[in-house]
């Protein structure tokens, strides 16, 4: 099992030296210690940094980013997008979902995403006809993920009507769909696989939208759910505000929390337009919030109030969503940006914990990230899931350096490298920045992207 | 001189195949010819993009990027950020500003950037006494940007008061001071080294806190300036504007326009909150806004309305200033991303010339940015300074692309890596990603930031 020495680590309370760490068989740290003698380890380096966790993702939407940024037309919206989105989904399969999801994983982990949720609602052919095996889009992102080496929360996704008003499926959408019973047993199917940091196993409610409020109980109420992450998409776009006031007399939110008993199990993401009674049930409720930074802005979503949800004592973490953005420091970088613009201030996202706004939200990320994967805690401590990134200490960007303002440095200023190393679940998968299979991985990508 | 065949390039009218491009001596373009054999010239790459102009620096800031991101105290803004820039600045001598400036212009030819606006106001030593010779500061810069080989447009700044009521300059302010006399003396012995595509000599006023009108007035009256770029600081902070219309009752435009005749030599520098009617002036003068999108995030300064300029015809650019960002995609993707926030639309700053609203956004900036710098078109056009990337066709983030989304994978999606070859002015820079200096550069760039 993996162990090693490194000068400085990133630990909860912020930055130790001569920090001794050790992962044990199931992939979770066993010793991380400060103020320790070498004593024959490995040097792994100057600066380690907790893993970040990927809190949302579809793999299957890696090869179309970039694709979408030509319309033009002066109604593009999130919705033409989504239409777009909808035409390349039907065409992935269990190969090329491999291929591309594995590719996807390599990246993630070149970037210092060392683990994801993979909100899955890709679950049937095209037309909607199952499988054989059943669960063989789920099994593609299975072995993706096993041999990509990223620590995988899978979330199976509820999709079973067209609208709130019970519309049906649209032909489109028949790939999505499950009746209760079977979406039961497509999870515990998977869940026999479950391997400690290396596979978790969830599930997503893929909106509102998607699933009746007596759909969505009688699920939840199956014993099965205890201790498991649960996902859904709320509040992404106005319009779905709106639709469901009209509908319900409620926003999203108060909707959900009317539904279900909303706990720490609970990831919301995007929660973009939250008001601010809805603001206090999240903090109160536990549940983490899941931004993407990048896909929200990309689609035009607006902005979540990120300030508003850490002055109440909310948690939130970073996902990817459709991977228009892979680089967890632009995600973060630009959520500060945000708040900052929006006050006229700077440092806004910073403190209590940590006056160094760069540490502050790296860790307040991968705290959240940690619960929305299903992990107890998070970041460089025991218990926590062995997940971690060296920096290069020879970037020019770093020179004189120190903890004082080095991930100032990383994360705001023009550091352009990737990290140095990065592992998962306590192995090592990539090394003077590039994955151990990049090659062979990029290779299958291509391939499947000149087959789509 | 530079000559060469590609199999795509993106002129004016936008992708154009099997492209033949040939320098002169003076590093401008004497061939760009579509649809030709490639006959013996050597094969540059399967995409080559003009070069992006970088209408703003001040090079010294580049040792300070990200070390500015802990205060964490409640009233952090733009106005303790400059605090901690003055107490920066009070350190720099020749020497240091040399290798900052020698290694930020290695950096910003590897990202893209080809040429550099330098908006260059430390003129002295830190009490305000002269060096020997006076212009040590700015032969600093030039030698830094002949040996990266980045086309340099010299901006020496005029900065002669403290605020607008003719407030006298703050001790640390005494470094930036210069006569209306002892400047033009300064910039005619700049202009003297003028050459080409390598070396424009123009002026910058720093701001209208930092000159008066009269003083401003009687400057330009000199008939040196005819044909030169001027560059000023405008309309950056709110409390900026508040203090003009106290003093003078106009908003800081307006009272630009009122003072002297802008025209296409101009450019406003940021011009964040411009209003309607600033905005109409600004289109109908021809002069150039340098919008910094990720300086202006980092200091919270606000949004510039660049839909509103483009409705109006207005022409625009792109700086790096602070250089706490040094991506131009992520600049280009970044003022996107704040347009589709603010109107819940996507692709917004595409068309009307091209669909693909990465290549818009690219060409758009180019062809401003370029004026920006002197020269009079920009872009891959006969007569444009020879500046050009070439893309690595090898990425597999490029995998089964074509003209009509290549741009928008690597404008928008996570193609992290750096073009494969740059050059300016005529002469290639850049190989393999990396500048042909780039160890010495990095090396004198560490020893220099051990020292400060």
């Amino acid at each position: 099992m993996f162990e090693g020495h490194c000068d400085y680590a990133l630990l909860p309370q912020g930055w130790r030296a001569n920090v001794r760490l050790r992962a044990g068989a199931d992939g979770r740290w066993v010793e991380v210690a400060a103020d320790q003698d070498r004593e024959g380890l490995p040097r792994l380096g100057r600066w380690v940094l907790p893993g970040m966790p990927n809190l949302h993702s579809h793999a299957f939407q890696r090869a179309m980013a970039g694709d979408a940024e030509r319309y033009g037309h002066p109604d593009d919206s999130f919705w033409s997008w989504r239409e777009a989105m909808y035409a390349h989904a039907g065409r992935i399969d269990p190969d090329s979902l491999h291929a591309i999801a594995r590719w996807l994983y390599t990246e993630m982990l070149e970037a210092g995403y060392t683990r994801v949720c993979e909100f899955h609602y890709v679950h049937h052919r095209p037309g909607g006809e199952r499988y054989a095996p059943p669960a063989a889009m789920a099994q593609a992102l299975l072995a993706a993920a096993d041999e990509a080496g990223i620590g995988l929360t899978l979330l199976p996704t509820l999709y079973q009507r067209g609208g709130l008003r019970d519309e049906a499926l649209a032909p489109r959408q028949l790939r999505f769909g499950c009746g209760n019973d079977e979406f039961l047993s497509l999870c515990a199917g998977l869940a026999a696989r479950a391997d400690g940091a290396r596979l978790r196993v969830g599930a997503a409610i893929h909106s509102l939208r998607a699933v009746s409020g007596a759909s969505l109980q009688a699920l939840l109420g199956e014993p099965f759910w205890r201790g498991r992450p649960l996902h859904i998409h709320v509040a992404e776009q106005r319009i779905e505000v709106d639709a469901c006031l009209a509908v319900h007399g409620r926003r999203p939110i108060e909707r959900l929390f009317d539904l279900v008993d909303v706990d720490a199990r609970w990831c919301l993401v995007h929660a973009t337009h939250a008001s601010a009674s809805e603001l206090d049930a999240i903090a109160r409720s536990g549940a983490v919030v899941g931004v993407c930074t990048s896909t929200e802005a990309n689609l035009g979503d607006g902005l979540f109030d990120l300030a508003g949800l850490r002055a109440r004592g909310g948690a939130w973490g970073i996902g990817s969503d459709s991977h228009i953005g892979l680089d967890p420091r632009e995600e973060l970088r630009w959520l500060e940006y945000q708040a900052r613009l929006a006050s006229g201030r700077r440092t806004v996202l910073g403190g209590p914990a940590h006056e160094d706004v760069a540490a502050n939200l790296w860790l307040e990320a991968v705290h959240g990230g940690a619960r929305a994967c299903g992990a107890v805690v998070g970041g460089l401590r025991l218990g926590a899931d062995a997940d971690w990134l060296v920096l290069d200490e020879d970037d020019p960007a770093f020179a004189g350096a120190g903890p004082e303002n080095l991930l100032g440095r990383w994360l705001f200023a023009p550091a352009r490298w990737p990290p140095l190393a990065v592992g998962s679940a306590g192995r090592l998968r990539v090394i003077a920045g590039r994955h151990l299979a990049h090659d062979a991985h990029a290779r299958a990508w291509r391939s499947t992207l000149a087959r789509l």
